[in-house]
């Protein structure tokens, strides 16, 4: 099985093809610029450098959230097009389970932290079980207090991955066992997204590519800007 | 800083660039073509993808050993090729190192293990030190029963990485606390080489780019066969 991966969920982006359970190729960059300046070309080059056609592929991956709402959309709106295309299966990966994935030597629980604003991030936690992530809880928006009170409790370290894991680590500062993942695997990758893909593909947990959708776990700001003006307007005229 | 780092010392290649202390982008493959074919033209892709010049970078990295002998090659001519033309310093990276580098998150024993054919593996012994690897032993070319000696008395588990941890995993099992890296892991990644790259590079560890040469540890098989030839007419003209 050929599975093309993609990730615009972050300020990072990256496409990856994994053959057979094997790291076939990767592209991954990190320069700020605009996902829909970066991702089909990466594609383009991934596929020329492995030798493969894009009717090679049998199955299709995405990062479909939480993250980045233009982000998610993008690679989201690549991967459908993709799919349509070529009338492949899709499989939808959740960010946080990718990040997870990507730290596989580590010993203890797994937190993946995406910065979320507000003083929010978008987490879940994992145990790694076999070199892939277990989940234990189910992907959530948390303030860094409700973070604090999930992991103080935990009888095991805990290793902080993902863009928001520096603003944890020092908000969360004199909990004890927290660890921070160093900067080499801090960061969504396509290698990992693809490795998650697989699994899936596997038991055969497939969406069309027209029910592909990103998971935003809270309302974008315009709609909670438009809620918050309409709630006044009500208020006003009472 | 910008530092480019390519590895074809495997059967993968792999280039990255890394901005001051920050992964900008990685390209890597593992597909079995001839890295003379697929290493300069990854390293073109990933600078346009990242929006920099050669003339942009500031150092240049490469693995420079042990691992395969044609591949070694490659990638030091590519370098050499580079950092003449653009008159830049270059910086020798370990491949055993660089695979080292690549499992962070782990706390034990690192034993990054590479194929030498032949019953051997280049191998040293590292301890994950802040995110880094340490280094515990030079490298060097051991037989599986000497890797068994040196693994079998520490105190801590060990993972092996690299391309002959699966044989070596195989070879040595019932061993204690040994552990075998994922697959997303097993193999270099230039980012993994431009991280330790960065390092030397900030102690000034800087070598001319005439002075880059491959650390093989063995001798090349053609020679090693023209000694044993010597040696067997010698014995017989006795």
């Amino acid at each position: 099985m050929i599975i093309l991966a993609v990730d615009t969920s972050s300020q990072a982006a990256s496409c990856a093809i994994m053959r057979d359970g094997v790291l076939a190729g990767e592209f991954f960059c990190n320069v700020g610029l605009t996902h829909s300046q970066t991702a089909m070309p990466m594609v383009e080059a991934l596929l020329h450098i492995t030798g493969l056609a894009a009717g090679d592929l049998d199955v299709l991956a995405v990062t479909t959230g939480p993250g980045s709402f233009t982000g998610l959309r993008i690679g989201i709106s690549s991967i459908k097009g993709m799919a349509l295309a070529l009338d492949k299966p899709c499989v939808e990966v959740s960010t946080l389970e990718a990040l997870a994935a990507g730290v596989p030597g580590f010993q203890g629980y797994l937190a993946p932290v995406m910065d979320a604003r507000r003083e929010q991030v978008y987490t879940a936690l994992f145990r790694s079980h076999h070199g892939m992530p277990e989940r234990l809880t189910p992907d959530a928006a948390l303030s860094l207090e409700e973070l604090r009170e999930r992991l103080a409790p935990l009888d095991a370290p805990v290793m902080l991955v993902g863009d928001g894991s520096v603003l944890c680590y020092q908000a969360l500062e004199g909990l004890p066992g927290l660890l921070l993942a160093p900067e080499g695997c801090r960061h969504q990758r396509a290698g990992w997204v693809a490795a998650v893909g697989a699994q899936l593909a596997e038991q055969q947990r497939f969406v069309d590519a027209d029910q592909l959708a990103p998971t935003y776990l809270r309302l974008p700001q315009a709609e909670r800007e438009r809620m918050e003006r309409e709630q006044q307007i009500a208020k006003e005229s009472l």
